[in-house]
């Protein structure tokens, strides 16, 4: 038996002492944005830390550093063979709406091969899938075929903050050849993706301030501008209501055109409109004139409204005039869009909207990079050859709607080749109720980590 | 000394009596929509009733009947005499956002001369300064004036379904002189008020749903439309920014227009934009081109949003796309508008500038009539001399910008003149935090009805 055979029959014999492990990691609720959670999160991180220790990886530490505890783990007993980078993040979003989760989000619950729970697919079971692959790898060869220097943050839903620093401030202890980013997915179970680029995110708070305290509507009606008003009229004026454009000036100016033969790439992809129209449940697909749902998803940016707060919104009727008003929304930005200008555009355009009978304020919450990648090195192709020996077909590339905001950082500091990647599937119910991860693709994901660092010390050594 | 004097001072000699039966009833916190609150709303009514039967009324009763509870009393000793009925609410509004409250809402508390507490003004404060006018007639002349009604209601806030029916059912019992509604206010604590209108009230949720479940948006954000982004396109469609006029078709058509004159006399009322400013602490007011505050408050309809729901308005941040946003908006409707018409206009309306990309639905909650009243009428102007020996001023006349459902009823079934005061003013922070009563007000209000109950029988006799 070859060393990747063992291992991947390692890891099929072991599928229930895996599922177990997975289990135990999705009943902590580890929120990283509830101060609440605080507790959950440091017993999520020593969870891990024990985890990787009984593995037998090197060296394994938790770095906190005024942040939310970050486990880093090493092993590199490989000599001659590249470092492999791999990255993931055990924090997650919080499970409100509670009440529509049809299983308890940190109740771990198997309904057929999917596994529901809150972090199931972004990123905690993900994170498992590569935990499992060294685990087989050294259980069965007592060694990995290349270097591995793991790193799981606890902060990727709440801006990375120190994880941002951690790798500027120790780029020469995380030197390696290559990324590998799991925090992602596949078209479907079928059809592995390798992301070559994501997209950036610009996320505002705007609020609308109108009288000094809350007004009856029938006494104050028609006297005062209503905040939620205006709110609405400036929101509306963000994006044409026929061509779903951005209304700002100067938002698209820095976009990277993309030139028809990448385009006629994109829309390869077997992802039909009626695919995803049956994924959303939406009456009717909808976006940017002049580009296909593909091309929206990945190519061109977007402006969503994520809530609006004030006033009255409970059972029954009150006649209010709220004292102000506020909305969350976000921009996804696509190369070379600058989320710092972007903020700054839409500051200044909402801000020239607004009438003087209130008062508008505009904060950023956060201004992450977009990120391309070049899909032609051989550690991104590797990956690819990986997915098609576990997979039974290699992956498809394409560009990621989403954001990563670690990605722009690693980039930067460790001028290494990205693979970003995922065993999640488009229906997983991110950031949603009813999260869940499709075990098929959790195993066999762990099966192409598996691959890809036998793959990996192979083309090295073919350089 | 005159029977009215001596009401007057016993009313003056029993304040500290009064104030604490007031404490009593505004601790009972008698919210009626919200259905925690039904024992409070059981106990508040018979609080009143034991109130009343002690104060020496003739005959007090709750009327439940598949409703919150009403409190109904008598007194029908004065032959020959007029009958007066009274009308007054004991249920109030919720006391969100809670946190704003400067001191316990139902923990009443005086600072100066203001006593704070939710219901202080609307409407307990105002029923409790009636009950201290029949009780400082009954104590010292042993008898009333004129036969008094009284009704007061705990569904004021939540559509009157009860009293609607009770006043059409008891017609015959009910009838009446004069019907004295006792829930509106002063326009200032020198300056009594008398309104020959309300405005009416169309009330409405829009709802716009779009995908199945709460999506990414980094995955899905151009593929499906938002329902927010719909939403405040739908919203923002319903006004015109620059003219702040209602868009739908139809709806200023049914419209009273106002002559020169009337313009004119509600533009004497001594509330100037000055004021206006000062009260709501705006930067600036705001309204329907054309008309000045004090007619867009009073003859003009009007379009306010009271909250928006769905997606995530907690702290931080995130990103995604709801399966569905919902608005609570209402409008304030003028003589002629048909309440249940505008609602169909603004559904259609609605309907028709929805994409189809979502569904978008948009239910009444609760549809009431303006009401306009013959302020010439004698027992409409002995309230104004009443005022005028309470306060030292007569009342200005005006029309109400709020709305009082049950007036509507009253004018319909006892075919009775109305006089709508009240002893509030404009500051009192109805249906908002910090709600209060200024308590010269309050007091000046018991010797109003003082007055009123010996100027009404003198009328009577004149007449």
């Amino acid at each position: 038996m070859t060393p990747v055979a063992a291992a991947l029959s390692y890891l099929t014999e072991h599928r229930d002492q895996h599922l177990s492990a997975l289990y135990e990691l999705l009943s902590i609720p580890s929120v990283s944005m509830d101060p609440a959670h605080r507790a959950d999160m440091v017993r999520a991180a020593e969870w891990l830390a024990t985890c990787l220790r009984h593995i037998g990886m090197h060296h394994t530490e938790i770095v906190a550093d005024h942040g939310l505890p970050l486990v880093y783990s090493e092993w590199l007993g490989a000599e001659q063979a590249p470092t492999l980078l791999i990255y993931g993040h055990y924090d997650v979003q919080p499970a409100d709406p509670v009440a529509e989760w049809h299983t308890p989000p940190f109740t771990p619950s198997l309904v057929g091969e999917n596994l529901y729970a809150r972090g199931a697919s972004d990123d905690k079971g993900q994170v498992m899938a590569v935990i499992f692959a060294l685990a087989s790898w050294l259980q069965t060869s007592g060694r990995l075929p290349v270097n591995v220097k793991l790193i799981i943050e606890g902060e990727e839903e709440v801006s990375s903050t120190l994880l941002h620093r951690f790798v500027a401030d120790q780029a020469e202890r995380l030197r390696c050849d290559a990324v590998l980013l799991v925090d992602s997915m596949m078209l479907s179970p079928q059809q592995p993706l390798i992301l070559y680029g994501t997209r950036g995110n610009c996320y505002l708070e705007v609020t609308v301030r109108g009288p000094k305290t809350d007004l009856h509507s029938g006494t104050f009606g028609g006297v005062v501008d209503n905040p939620f008003n205006v709110l609405v009229r400036l929101l509306a004026a963000l994006q044409d209501g026929d061509t779903r454009r951005v209304r700002v000036p100067g938002f698209y100016e820095k976009v990277c055109i993309v030139d028809d033969e990448e385009r006629a790439f994109i829309n390869r992809l077997p992802v039909s409109d009626a695919v995803l129209q049956a994924l959303t449940g939406v009456p009717a697909l909808a976006g940017e004139e002049g580009f296909t749902p593909l091309e929206r998803a990945s190519i061109r940016p977007t402006f969503d409204i994520h809530g609006i707060s004030g006033g009255f919104t409970g059972p029954g009727k009150k006649t209010v005039i709220p004292a102000q008003a506020r909305a969350k929304l976000s921009m996804r930005l696509v190369p070379h869009q600058d989320p710092v200008e972007i903020g700054e555009l839409v500051r200044n355009f909402l801000q020239q909207q607004a009438p003087s009978t209130v008062q508008v304020s505009v904060e950023v919450l956060s201004a992450s990079w977009p990120v391309l990648v070049d899909y032609r090195h051989p550690t991104v192709q590797v990956a690819s050859t990986a997915f098609a020996k576990a997979f039974g077909r290699p992956a498809a590339f394409s560009i990621g709607g989403g954001t990563l905001p670690i990605a722009a950082t690693f980039q930067k500091h460790l001028q290494a080749p990205l693979v970003i990647t995922g065993f999640g599937l488009p229906d997983d119910n991110l950031h949603a109720p009813n999260e869940k991860i499709f075990l098929p693709c959790l195993f066999g994901g762990s099966a192409m980590i598996i691959h890809y660092l036998a793959e990996l010390a192979d083309a090295y050594v073919l350089r």
